[in-house]
């Protein structure tokens, strides 16, 4: 009888047919003997459609009007998902973030969960029922309704399954897996049967949309192994889990890509302590993730720094740098948008030779100037134009052969 | 200063625009100066689009999960509410049920209210802020979301008006008050100006949809005075209030109607003790209000018993009477439908002498055929074929010249 978490999203629960196919998924696995807690999005794109009637009625919504607003959501398809479990007889319960035990801090909007509260849950778990409870929300000291950020509802399951210590976590989308590169781009690319946190975490950190990485990092964390498959049929999925495996050693397992970036230059930059800081620390206190920054040697006590960022900040993002350059002396913002980026992934492969040539004489041969160059122990990204991420995704598929099965797939 | 409870019904925040004309309406009496709470339903059809979607899921939704689901449409307009004042500059807060201190028994999808704990609302109201309530929900002792039951969303303001010893309660709908009857039917009905409770009552239990009965009591009670008032325009509506005024005593002030009458007549029923008991208990049991109620002087042992209920009732409880007549051997069961019942209603008019005979006069002028007639310290109310109900509130508004002004409105 291992104790189970899955969590379904929004398109698995986009209508009263997908629940109904989703309570019978859990029925199944209920009655195999298993307990289970499901946590469940909102309905297709209902939050979408709530924050739409939250800007019509408001130009700045109030942050804690607006997450108990988003969190109606979730609550709408928690007790749908219960009464279609009852419905197939199966004893089942639904509960809120806060009755789940889910304590956040108050950062409304994008709260970050302190500690979770399991003895409802249990009490539930131990009377064998089923229980449901609605993902994305928590509730802050404040006793308030708090929402963990938009696209952050695979956090609930994954901090679930660590205070459950629940044998895994199963996260259940529209997507069958990790793939080695977006099938959509690379129409042989392969779903992983297994990849490291780790290289999970880069992944989806460069856009590969299927786990959040703040799910994949809580996954490391408390070594929660986790499997994302689909809602709509009976393939096994990708397991993400702790243990590296010899075979898959040394490897690329996946190309990350994205064409949605921007990148922005600033020229003439003095080179002294402080400055940094000067142009980073605005930007994060506006909510602007940084993505990739380069900075070159300093020539005659100048230097060039540029960064990423998402398309969708460049506007306010240039806004920021362009009062942080002026207060520091730097000579020139420059904005540039339809930027993409292409990296390759795999546990290992900064510290062997050969694996960031092969990248670079790949894109040279495919005609691809390459504008940026960043890496990590486990990560090499190339920022280039966004023209140029398809043609460059594929070339890189084939020549690290990717398309090929894995060691540990052949035994 | 007063403190004022509003509460504004589903059409009056179908939709963003109205949902920020209603904060504006808000918005204009707090800076006047009035201390505002203000009770919101779920907007427009939200209620009923929930009940059909769990209907998809479930052929019989629990109770406990339906009425979570439910909440959460008074949620979003709370939210929307507060957040289309704080875009006003006005200060506001929106509470649930829960929050709102609305505790209630634990009948799911009926829950009656027990007691309200106003502390929080009063300390918001201290802030200066308008705290925007979730109508039609609150809380029971088990610490379960419960609704009050569908129509009865007019309870939550007067109830927190008695527990706030608010000044007043002003209930905002699509319709300017309370007319002398449907003027659908009754082009120069009249809106009145004030009415008693006890009318009130009569008229709402009778079909005049516009204060659920549960308020009117409530009001009654605590003494309350409550406006009905149209949040479309400016019209001053109609006062509910205690006091019974010289002129408009003994006079009718209201015919209400309803054609979606059913009738269920026992026939050959045994004359004896705890026949009436056997037929409506398990009627209140399974939660059928009976209307009116006529049972014959027996002849030989023997009485016919009829009694009227909502037309949607009526298969329902044709099997459970049809259960009751075999135990306690009546004859036969009649059910009939496209039955109509219309009654006057006035403080005084059943003791004065007169009114039934003006009544029934007018009906038979009019070559209705009554098929019941039953009666109360302040109505009488007949029943008759569904088809003639239009005809007979006509000739009544008519006959007891109601489209006249009243005394007090003259001064």
């Amino acid at each position: 009888m291992a104790l189970i978490v899955q969590k379904y999203g929004g398109t698995s629960v986009a209508d009263a047919k997908r629940i109904k196919n989703v309570a019978r998924r859990v029925a199944a696995r209920h009655k195999a003997g298993d307990k289970l807690v499901v946590v469940v999005s909102a309905m297709g794109d209902t939050t979408d459609e709530l924050i739409e009637l939250a800007s019509q009625v408001s130009d700045h919504p109030e942050a804690r009007e607006l997450d108990v607003l988003l969190s109606t959501g979730e609550m709408v398809t928690k007790t749908l998902v219960a009464m279609a479990l009852h419905s197939l007889d199966v004893d089942a319960v639904s509960l809120t973030g806060a009755q789940a035990g889910l304590q956040t801090d108050t950062a409304h909007g994008r709260a970050r969960i302190l500690a979770v509260e399991p003895a409802r849950i249990e009490r539930e778990l131990e009377r064998g029922r089923v229980v449901i409870v609605a993902g994305f929300q928590g509730i802050s000291e404040e006793l308030e309704v708090t929402t963990l950020g938009r696209g952050a509802s695979d956090i609930t399951p994954v901090a679930l399954a660590a205070a459950l210590k629940a044998k895994q976590c199963e996260i259940y989308t529209d997507v069958d897996g990790i793939y080695s590169a977006d099938p959509r781009i690379v129409p042989d690319a392969r779903r992983l049967q297994d990849i490291s946190y780790e290289e999970m975490l880069e992944l989806s950190s460069l856009g590969a949309n299927v786990l959040h990485p703040r799910a994949a990092e809580l996954g490391m964390v408390y070594d929660i192994p986790v499997i994302v498959a689909s809602s709509f049929n009976d393939e096994p999925g990708t397991l993400i889990h702790g243990g590296v495996m010899m075979e898959q050693f040394n490897k690329v397992r996946g190309i990350a890509s994205d064409a949605h970036v921007a990148k922005v230059t600033l020229r003439g930059v003095p080179d002294r302590p402080g400055i940094a800081a000067a142009i980073f620390e605005p930007l994060a206190e506006h909510h602007i993730s940084v993505d990739t920054i380069v900075q070159n040697t300093s020539v005659e006590r100048l230097t060039d720094l540029t960064f990423t960022i998402a398309s969708s900040d460049l506007k306010q993002a240039t806004k920021i740098v362009e009062a942080a350059a002026k207060q520091i002396g730097a000579t020139e913002v420059l904005a540039e948008d339809n930027v993409g980026k292409v990296s390759i992934v795999g546990t290992g492969i900064q510290s062997a030779p050969g694996y960031a040539a092969r990248m670079f004489r790949t894109l040279s041969d495919a005609g691809i100037n390459m504008e940026m160059i960043s890496t990590s122990e486990i990560r090499i990204t190339c920022i280039m134009k966004a023209t140029d991420v398809e043609k460059a995704v594929k070339a890189l598929h084939k020549a690290f052969e990717m398309e090929k099965a894995e060691a540990s797939e052949l035994s």
